[in-house]
């Protein structure tokens, strides 16, 4: 039967300290929960973060890669998925999630953020980023939420799993 | 010889009808500087309104379409694109174009704003989202241009052109 | 660390009984080899038989979905991909996955083994439609394979993950 | 309004010198008919003949790229639409035609007839294949038809277009 996922999402390269501890704290506390957890796959940055995270709690991985190859994957990741077309795969990351967390800020997680609310999913930001934190919400007032913690992130997607 | 093509955004069924003059008046302006149209093709809203622009002044318009069937597809539209890969499409749009105009704002034009960003496209905005005028250029203050009338898009997408 | 995926891919709607015979007893020794069982993971023919087949021996499934919603996926999906792609998805089944069998034959199921050839992947069919068993060994004799039993595919596809 | 395009597939690198020929023959015959070409878009093979074939009679070519840079691209390609998702765009390939014609053989090339017949789409063979010519009519009678000289498929592809 359909296991939850969750998707966290968030910079790859270009992440913070605090995304990372973030996104390790989530993927912790998702796995948890017994929910799946599903990342953009990659090696680096809040993917990476997240899926360590997760294993470190013996949760089970996915990673939806950009490319075809297997270098470059993290090595958190149980499950990879190779879509060989790049950024668009972004799209195949929000709809296979019950709930988008977006973990930190950059160009690809908006783009994520942004197809998530055109997919009609349900997003929670985790974020110090201010103006995404003006921009998202207006664009999408019933899918977008404003998280200021790992445990309001949490809270807020139990609320949504229970809820579907 | 590859043409110069132009990406024109925006949103469909929720387009505002300055947006739709917007549009409109790029679509035509593109056609008579011998640039190809490039949008996301439905018959609906922004890229419905471009399409009519360009056929107006007599220029080729392509129409990137979500799904797999003619029905939706803007009269307008000369070369149809069949992607049957619904938002995800989006990346298409933005990779295909030489220069991104954003007509507007909502989720899809949004995802398509970061993915640009994200591939290294050059876009520019033209719309009255004040959020969305601050937040995206802080996100790349190199490749996002903010307008303030089509004359405006016009003249930076010509610069972008020909610096290219 | 990344498991093992075998992707069994064949005709929905129109599987013959054998196909789906083996379908499920493929599923199931897969399931028992310890590797993770990769379907397109509809409700129906070779993909739902391989799944209940995988489930019966404790296995973990994925389905990777051509649409975007919950409607039509097999019960015995673990993990369910969606990718809103339509037949494009058959691309990211076979790089997902380690070997490939084909079980059974039509459209779809040719255009994953086609598509597994080009991106040089190992195929191998196990179907009693000999045009096929002509055509394809043609097409790759070095990527491509024919079984003449369920036990014969298992061998067959040790061999190849032991390789790797 | 909508012009009507005509896909021409084949090998690429390793297209053989008669398929190269009939892809120019078929290129400049489409063009003539005052259809629009449309091919992978590479530098190579059948796509690169036929593209050169339209041009040679003032024709509208584009190209669909399975990457997303400018290198590679065909010089004869007028519109170039990158999707970066490699092998998976053989999939737009066929949807956005009309009518599919295959010129010689390959992995490539019949994953795009399985797509097409798969899609509903007609598919005319140009090959001296033997296997294949068996093979893709068996697996779809009412998609696919063989021709046996440019003319012939010339003619077909007439008949196909008329009667939609």
């Amino acid at each position: 039967m359909r296991k939850i996922i969750i998707g966290v999402m968030g910079p790859g390269e270009k992440a913070k300290e605090t995304d990372l501890q973030n996104a390790y704290e989530l993927g912790k506390i998702i796995a948890q929960q017994g929910w799946v957890l599903l990342t953009g796959g990659r090696n680096v940055g809040v993917m990476d973060a997240a899926s360590q995270g997760a294993k470190s709690a013996n949760g089970l991985t996915i990673g939806i890669l950009p490319n075809d190859k297997a270098n470059g994957i993290s090595e958190a990741v149980d499950i990879a998925i190779f879509t060989d077309m790049g950024n668009a795969r972004n799209n195949i990351n929000i709809l296979s999630s019950h709930v988008v967390i977006a973990c930190g800020m950059g160009a690809g997680t908006a783009s994520e953020i942004a197809l998530a609310v055109k997919g009609n999913k349900k997003v929670i930001l985790l974020t110090d980023d201010v103006e995404s934190q003006v921009f998202f919400p207006k664009l999408s007032p019933e899918n977008v939420y404003i998280a200021d913690s790992v445990e309001d992130v949490i809270n807020t997607a139990k609320s949504i799993v229970d809820s579907n």
